[in-house]
């Protein structure tokens, strides 16, 4: 098991989760401007992340059955996010406050290690979607997520996985056919 | 102070940094397909992490004096980095091993504490480099980085923060005086 799902594992163990909710497909979770420091467990659906800039919608993140969701500039600020979160489809979602959260993670060395690995994680994500923003040859960009997430293509519609790589859904069908 | 000055200012009290170094002008202090794993402090000088992709560079970064640079990448995984890092100018700089260094924060928790919230900072700082590179206005592009690192601008040439901000010198240089 890797740190996510390890400290998932955890959290489950423990009764740790708050909240279940169901999100109705296109039902927005979070909006720009709104401070939400949750975590989300995605048990059931898919959501997007994008931000407006330019009058202009940007994918950049996407989350499935069994992966956590968060406006992560707001969970670790605590300050409004600059994100939207969105239903693609009918969600099932557990949630735990940050608060909750880092009394748990407090409880031991062993989870704070844990989540130490899972930002660093995140950096590496990062770092490859930063890789994958700057190479110009939409085949190239499709390769390299394709490579990486397999699954994104069974989960996610095709229109958001091509926003998220930075192409019309016209070229993306063409290059997933070619 | 921030978590990286107190960071910093802890392990020049504690004499951890284990070597000094001089990096002349263009000289590289890593390169792709190496393995560093040391965190460089930088005494003086400036320098640039790039990426080379399709026989083009990406700047991706860039360092100046009193602020810490590494090949992130290889520091988090152990793995051979994917960037280069290269003196703009004449640099001198201080390192410690990640050995050495991991060592130091398991010595408490407000070290651990505070390379957690370090970690945090990059994640914040790599989404607010996301956005800018979303974005398509060359002019938003530089008003967003001219915005969180005035000094930048002060201690690097600009063709470099050209490369970083994805246009060429001689458009950064018509925004600049407009």
């Amino acid at each position: 098991m890797n740190p996510l799902q390890l400290l998932i594992s955890q959290l489950h163990e423990n009764a740790m989760w708050e909240e279940e909710q169901t999100l109705e497909r296109n039902a927005f979770l979070t909006v720009e401007g709104k401070t939400d420091t949750n975590l989300y467990w995605i048990e059931e659906g898919s959501l997007r992340v994008f931000t407006i800039s330019e009058h202009e919608e940007h994918t950049i993140r996407l989350g499935y059955q069994n992966n956590l969701i968060t406006a992560l500039d707001s969970f670790i600020t605590g300050q409004p996010t600059k994100m939207y979160i969105q239903a693609i489809r009918k969600c099932k979602l557990l949630s735990i406050s940050k608060k909750k959260f880092t009394e748990f993670i407090d409880r031991s060395d062993a989870y704070r290690s844990l989540w130490n690995n899972m930002l660093e994680g995140f950096i590496i994500e990062q770092m490859e979607r930063e890789q994958d923003i700057l190479i110009n040859s939409p085949v190239e960009r499709y390769k390299r997520v394709f490579a990486r997430s397999p699954q994104l293509f069974q989960e996610i519609p095709l229109k958001y996985i091509a926003s998220y790589l930075r192409m019309s859904p016209e070229t993306l069908s063409r290059i997933k056919k070619s």
